[in-house]
């Protein structure tokens, strides 16, 4: 089991912020998953990888396959408190699910 | 409410893997926390700052005072299957809770 997050490299986030997204979606995705996906991702180390999406239409195109293949996943839009404008899209967790499911979603992206 | 995350500045993490260890971090103390410290933190639109420390001494400090004022934290260990050496103390998250609260451990952390 795995989880893919997919950030935005465009958006000149800076290290903290761009963590707090990754955690944003990453939480948010696990909470869209079903009970034995949240059990067997955790026995398993909570597998995450983080990689990298150029742009909002990237990430659209992933969140669409991402339901498409009825996979939980989380697309988030920042607040906009600081750093981006409201309503940004920066990052979207697809998982936990098995890690070849995912990879059918993320697998051609490359690790940030 | 929010959650505070420090993570390990001198470790020389990639990107990627600092973002996903904050990321494990900010899962495992969230599912320490009460229902009601849960629903608040995600109501208030899941308020996160990441923060940074300078070595495991540090973090292990943090994770005392944390404990001391029994806010929910975890404490993330690295697996080690890459870049850092197995049991390799990472990360830190406390909360969510009560801002004034989080900030009575984490308040004079520089952000990340």
């Amino acid at each position: 089991m795995k989880q893919a997050i997919v950030v935005r490299t465009d958006l000149g986030m800076g290290d903290g912020k761009l963590a707090a997204q990754v955690a944003h979606a990453s939480l948010k995705a696990y909470e869209n998953a079903g009970p034995d996906a949240q059990q067997g991702w955790k026995q398993g180390g909570q597998k995450k990888v983080v990689l990298k999406a150029s742009g909002e239409a990237e990430l659209q195109e992933l969140a669409d396959e991402a339901r498409r293949e009825r996979l939980p996943n989380a697309l988030i839009r920042d607040a906009g408190h600081t750093q981006l404008d409201p309503g940004t899209v920066t990052a979207l967790a697809v998982g936990p699910a098995e890690e070849n499911l995912v990879d059918r979603v993320t697998g051609e992206l490359s690790l940030l």
